[in-house]
């Protein structure tokens, strides 16, 4: 493959959970063009799955698409290079008041790879131990059991488009199911 | 669940294929908080399966990850609320060359729901009619064949990490194949 390459990167605003630059891209046929990067520092995801066999699953408004999503406990890591199965047990324990007694890795997602470095670490979390729920300030979320075969006929009629739900849930049933 | 409302959204910057908004939002709390929103028009995406039954995936480099990704074929829409259907044909076509005899609806996809509206609507290609590919201006990628469970494999060892690539993959394993 020819070769693109990035000449310089700007930073071009501060958001919250991301920064946004502006990449100039050295490109094949000579061009400079001016492509978008928003940078991400990573998260971790859990499909959690209780001694019953259903899943742990939260439900939460979401301002980006001004409705609730039904996802599996998710969050992001504290820092950058916070190792994702250690975000990925405290953010099942912080949003689903359970501990994972065990926890092995499913996937690895980047969630949308034509702007952004967004990297989720997938975990499979068995052997449930009830604990404490505790939410951050500014974050509300319900907590729901499902089996998996209902979840994933959500995802093939549309129920649920969460990318790393619907690809963990489906990873889940092609692995272990 | 507590009602979340927006108070206000306030464009803070405008890139090339998104805009970035500050939204205020009024929380059960009675806090006030400022969130990410990432606007983006929406895209199309096609697995796309060969006489032969191996799919079409497209190579090409992602300046958000620093390194070339093995995705779906996929672009964005060219106008907000062009048909999903229409831009995953023009799609197809252009990055491999290849015109879509029959087009079926697979799954939908909100890439990454925490702060961006970007929506996908992933379709299956089949009955494949040679084309012309006809990549724009400042778009460079190469076009494989592989098996499905070559590919299947790549997403379960973290070889293939895009979610709507590995999404799209497990739906039609396990929808179709």
């Amino acid at each position: 493959m020819e070769e693109i390459r990035r000449i310089k990167r700007e930073l071009a605003y501060k958001g919250r959970i991301i920064n946004i630059y502006k990449d100039y891209m050295a490109l094949p046929n000579g061009h400079t063009a001016v492509w978008d990067f928003v940078e991400h520092k990573g998260a971790a995801a859990v499909v959690a799955v209780t001694k019953e066999g259903k899943l742990l699953m939260v439900r939460q408004y979401r301002n980006a698409l001004e409705r609730d999503t039904l996802e599996i406990p998710a969050g992001a890591l504290n820092y950058v290079g916070e190792p994702k199965e250690q975000c990925a047990a405290r953010e099942l324990e912080e949003e689903t008041g359970f501990r994972a007694g065990k926890l092995t890795w499913l996937m690895n997602i980047n969630t949308t790879v034509a702007f952004c470095n967004e990297f989720i670490g997938v975990y499979l979390a068995e052997d449930l131990i009830p604990s404490r729920q505790h939410l951050d300030d500014d974050e509300f979320l319900n907590v729901e059991e499902h089996e998996l075969d209902e979840l994933l006929a959500m995802v093939f009629d549309g129920r649920i488009t969460d990318s790393k739900t619907a690809a963990a849930l489906m990873a889940y049933k092609l692995k272990r199911g």
